[in-house]
């Protein structure tokens, strides 16, 4: 059977880390940043030294294509993301991209022709830890934003994502969407500790929690810490306590498959010897349930507004995005089931926890997802790893499920 | 009597709040910021037409002296700071140094002597909110901190106290305290509510709550919002509520004279979809008795201690500052008293809630405060408001007790 150049793949991983590596062993990729920039560079020139031919879209998004026997068929497209959170790891993303192109290396190595082309994809801005909302650019070009929407969105700073995009030359000129697909696979570290603990090298990917984001945001009165007695304060954290612990609740009432993650609580004007005017709390509901994630978001309007009754803090909630549950394409789950057994690799059908570009691309095109163990389940973290023989089983799951769509010419 | 020209000290109040005011009618004017220097530059130009000598020490306070009959006795001095909060207001410490200017005006227009100088001194970083810790200038002054710790606070983009004190310009050569004084007055507005609420227009503070600053830091493990489950998880932020809910029951323990405040909750990395790796929380704990706030201090390590041991996260409490409480000297409290009694003004005793520069000076020098009522108490806030009425009054009670201190001759 044909299998995949571990030491190539592993060697372009590992020089791809050191665009944005950080001291503590981990990547500094955000998005549209100079290194997302250099990132994207070398893929390009990776491509091209491939035989691909590139095109980039007007949100970012790179397209680079083998041909196929037949240049009227929908290709087969492996996709996912360079870009990493502020102190995120080596493979998070970038393993799915440089899968996708050691798959093409691979068929042009033996030789191999197939019927319909293969196209690697590098979606724009998938994390969102610089532009909220997240997997932005396959969101566009999946019809689920506008661009002008993408464009104006900001990070911390007031940098527009549109003026950024420009800023590092990479808003190109491929017509939005409009690329046909027999079906596209996205391959990505679990993000989760389920493969390890099972002792799986493959997962098997159905489908995709729902997620819903909130900003919950607490408006007291600032005061100065001494002198005001503590029955005259009106203090947003204090009035968060009871609102935090039922929110936490929502995990057990909905376990074991409810995820409730709250990433930040920001307290304005932040300083120690003042009481908060001010405490803007980010939540991040989610659930595979679409059901169940509904009355998610219906309990924590009643915890607000519950709570609301007890204090003179006032409570607004933001509704920052909702990504709804996904089934993936049953074909799609097909092919990579087949290549496992015809592999012989430890595998299960799971569940991702984490939003996916294949979740836009779900509704485009026949879709589904590949995941490997990564260690201790670490993810969005600088010490996030993944074993050498579990990238290579899932890039050659990835390469015969790929092979099976596209149809290999003996 | 003698009498203050209100006008004139309005319009000074108000001239100098346009230097770094903020739409919402308050002052941005932080510590060693452009704003700073300007504000000490507009003093340093009113202070020299009204003949005083002027001079800066190594730590940028300034001292602008009007000189009394008798070159070698001891100062009266009257002091506050011309620093801000981020969204300070117009009265916050810059009202007791043009009070001071105001009082040696007064002097000048009736061509009073007196035996001895008196002096006006305005304090470096006073709020703390740029560098901690707070009230910095006086204390380096009064040898409660080293010159070199001071210029080695670092604000949040890593600048140093010293670098940015020589950037300004106010980097001076003074002899560091060595300045004898035979009573300092500081005038500043109460910060709280109680003065408006028993209609007083003055307060006769008589002493200052204990202050101890702390940063409880709990670590955690960071991950991926979506697919570690629940049970997997070391979270900060769900560790932190417990102990949250038992550092504002201490408030109520030891009610009414104590205070908890939580001015910042700083999750790392601070993104929707991570599980924060660390939560920074700022605690400030006061209280007027010595014996309670130590208590208080025993109380947050006991409940830490006990959270701890429930939870996988760690937790580490930094002390950054203690300030003991502090008993006001008789004489000056005395001194206080007989001018608000022979002014005919109503007024109380009470003790401050808010650390000030007095406290450092009453351990060099007799020391007390004059406090008068802002608007609902509103400090440490743009919207910050004090009435002409208390701002003169307030300050023809300094008028008159720096008058009995520096003896005036008829």
């Amino acid at each position: 059977m044909l299998k995949i150049n571990q030491n190539r793949l592993w060697n372009r991983l590992m020089t791809m880390a050191e665009i944005g590596g950080t001291p503590k062993g981990g990547v500094c990729r955000v998005a549209l940043s100079e290194e997302d920039k250099r990132g994207r560079d070398l893929f390009i020139e990776w491509c091209t030294a491939a035989g691909c031919t590139v095109e980039v879209d007007p949100m970012g998004n790179i397209f680079a294509r083998r041909a196929g026997i037949d240049p009227n068929l929908p290709a087969v497209m492996i996709g996912s993301h360079l870009d990493s959170q502020p102190t995120g790891g080596k493979f998070d993303g970038v393993y799915g991209v440089l899968a996708g192109l050691e798959v093409i290396e691979c068929l042009n190595d033996h030789n191999v022709k197939t019927k319909h082309p293969i196209e690697i994809v590098s979606w724009t801005n998938e994390e969102g830890a610089r532009f909220a909302p997240a997997m932005i650019g396959s969101g566009v070009f999946a019809g689920t934003f506008s661009l002008d929407y993408a464009y104006s969105r900001t990070d911390k700073e007031g940098k527009t994502l549109g003026e950024e995009l420009v800023k590092i030359g990479y808003q190109g000129t491929a017509p939005l969407g409009q690329r046909a697909y027999k079906a596209t696979f996205e391959i990505h570290i679990e993000q989760g500790p389920i493969l390890e603990a099972e002792e799986k090298s493959v997962g098997i990917v159905t489908g995709v929690q729902g997620i819903h984001w909130y900003d919950l945001i607490l408006t007291g009165k600032e005061t100065h810490a001494g002198p005001s007695p503590m029955s005259y304060r009106v203090d947003p954290v204090k009035a968060a306590i009871p609102v935090l612990q039922q929110v936490y609740q929502l995990a057990e009432t909905y376990a074991p498959h409810a995820r409730v993650t709250i990433g930040y609580l920001d307290a304005s004007p932040g300083v120690k010897n003042t009481v908060p005017g001010q405490l803007k709390i980010s939540l991040d509901l989610r659930h595979p349930d679409a059901d169940i994630l509904e009355q998610m978001d219906s309990d924590l309007k009643s915890i607000i507004a519950e709570v609301s009754e007890h204090t003179t803090v006032q409570s607004e909630l933001e509704d920052i995005w909702y990504s709804p549950p996904v089934a993936f394409d049953p074909n799609c789950i097909t092919a990579v089931q087949a290549a496992v057994d015809q592999l012989q690799i430890p595998a299960m059908q799971m569940v991702s926890g984490a939003g996916h570009d294949a979740v836009y691309l779900a509704g485009y095109a026949p879709t589904s997802m590949i995941f490997i163990p990564c260690e201790d389940g670490l993810s969005h973290n600088e010490l996030e790893n993944a074993f050498p023989e579990d990238v290579e089983a899932g890039t050659n799951v990835l390469l015969h499920a790929t092979l099976s769509m596209a149809e290999q010419l003996e």
